[in-house]
């Protein structure tokens, strides 16, 4: 753990884009304005993939923007460089200086990382983003984030998920029972409580899956990329809420020794650019989900299911299990549930006064 | 309108900080990283107000860290270099290259602003951020500014507010009959249409005029702000939803032809400085709104209430009458009007299947 100290001074720049402790030094004459860096960014999506890989060209020209082309950054999609799930051990290895991706996907190295993401039925864009910028959340990331020599940034937000296309009925939770589901990650563990079959699955293969009866149902993102895919030619019933994804932050991180080679400047750069394309990606899956709904619904007569209420607490009992079993598989995760669990607790008491009223009263 | 064709290059890089357009610019040599800007920056808000007055100084500083010092702003607080209220003439006019504000403050110039703030049953943060940088709500935000020579930035959200303190109980529409509220804007506009005498006061003045009866209700924004001007000590009730501001946008304006003599980068600087306060000004309200809600409730036993169903439909009603008003009085005013009904009303159907049921899972 010796990087813990070789970290602060560059970790003291990495705080969400408002903190002040670093304002002395970026006016410090130190900075060579005329040395110029050239990165590499290895993601896990396809080149341009609707709003994760076209988040990243985004993420990219603003990084040459605000520097004056000073951090120039060249994107490797998912297999270019390295495999998709191969971004980790890129960036912390220093095979590239960045990486962008989902924290959930990096479970296996710390069981902790899912929360950084989403858990079934944990916290909605709004919630992320108040518990990573203003509680403990972005402090607590770094700290996981630390011992594999990465600096972690919030850099995207695709809103809350859609449950997933179902071609049986789901009146209740016994509904799942032998069902083969293609939904990953916590999700997946879930509805394995509850007697379904879990299938991991790439994007690619889905529809041919549902086609061949080799899966029953299949959970994507939403009606944007859902569309994009074609799912609603083999699901009959487009379920919701996405109780499995509330509101997945997706990340940036950044190789420690290439953070800490940059000048102050350049640091800000990295944290201010990706805390707009953490807010722009979200504006975009607004946009272009209610368009691609509109599709769904009137030309394609897409047939949308609530889940029940009951279902929906069995679900969240199995879920808060599932949680809490992270929660026990380290003192850090432990540490993490906690400050998750709380903030969102009594966050949701405001909601309820505002965000939740509000849905309320519009008709 | 000639400043229309000299703003076109400037506002090029206006647009959200994800344009693409400038790329190009921001790495052509013409760039002078040595020449500094000693800019003014000119506010309605009292030096560090919790949440308004603490953005702006969050604001110059990433601005600072950004640019690493090339584009020094110095902050001017309400009355210090101009009132409150002359912040729009002070930037239009150069007194001041930069102001922060909202923009509803501004309907003497234009009735059009005030869809830009926010309107009473208009959209939530996430609506009014999704129309802003992904619809066409910048953009004709931006039409409404150019005759003034101002360059407008979103710069804040508070999140939607509180229906405000009453000493008196609302159990329906009738009851604002006869009532003195200080509530301002279209607000006390729809108060004013159920038989109310909205007043306008300082916020320094509400304690006082509710202890002597001048005033018999009180909005004024949400717990946190609320909090720190003891309102709970002289309003009987508190009650929600704040259907007057579902969601305020707050406004950085910048003058057009200072704007214009910045090098690319720093316009850049400014677009993204600009997202990342708008995001991370609404994520403090949240964290903060819900402190200070658990000592209004926990402490202080504040008597929450809800307006009830027929109450809101009645408020609703009137609300939309006052808003198509806005749109009747110019032809921009109608198109603005129009692209905001659409947008809000297609982005709450997918909401319906995301956002509104994220809060009527949770338990």
């Amino acid at each position: 753990m010796k990087r813990r100290s070789f970290l602060t001074g560059a970790l003291a720049g990495a705080v969400a884009g408002c903190s002040r402790d670093t304002a002395q030094k970026s006016s410090a004459p130190a900075i060579n304005l005329n040395k110029t860096y050239q990165w590499k960014i290895v993601t896990t999506w396809p080149k341009n993939f609707p709003g994760l890989g076209t988040s990243v060209v985004n993420l990219i020209s603003l990084i040459d923007r605000l520097s004056a082309g000073r951090l120039k950054v060249k994107e490797y999609a998912a297999g270019e460089l390295v495999p998709a799930l191969g971004v980790f051990d890129a960036v912390s290895e220093g095979v590239a200086e960045m990486g962008h991706a989902g924290a959930y996907y990096w479970k296996g190295k710390n069981e902790a990382f899912q929360f950084f993401t989403s858990i079934p039925f944990g916290m909605n864009p709004h919630g992320m983003n108040a518990w990573l910028y203003e509680g403990d959340g972005l402090k607590l990331w770094r700290e996981v984030c630390e011992p594999f020599g990465l600096v972690p940034f919030p850099a995207g937000n695709t809103g809350m998920q859609m449950g997933g296309w179902y071609n049986r009925e789901i009146n209740s939770a016994d509904d799942f029972k032998g069902l083969k589901v293609r939904t990953p990650g916590l999700g997946g563990d879930v509805l394995h409580r509850l007697g379904a079959a879990p299938v991991t699955l790439p994007g690619g293969e889905l529809v041919t899956a549902m086609q061949t009866g080799v899966i029953d149902a299949v959970e994507w993102i939403g009606p944007y990329a859902d569309l994009a895919f074609g799912l609603h030619t083999v699901g009959k019933y487009y379920y919701y809420p996405g109780w499995q994804e509330p509101g997945p932050t997706l990340e940036c991180t950044v190789n420690a020794k290439a953070y800490e080679s940059l000048p102050a400047d350049l640091r800000e750069v990295i944290a201010a650019a990706t805390q707009v394309i953490n807010q722009q990606m979200y504006c975009e899956f607004n946009a272009k989900n209610y368009q691609a709904l509109q599709v769904l619904r009137n030309k394609h007569k897409v047939d949308m299911r609530p889940f029940s209420e009951a279902t929906l607490d069995r679900l969240r009992e199995e879920s808060q299990a599932v949680n809490a079993d992270i929660a026990k598989s380290s003192e850090l995760a432990g540490r993490i549930y906690k400050s998750y669990k709380k903030f969102q607790t009594d966050l949701l008491q405001w909601h309820r006064f505002t965000e939740q009223a509000y849905y309320a009263m519009q008709k």
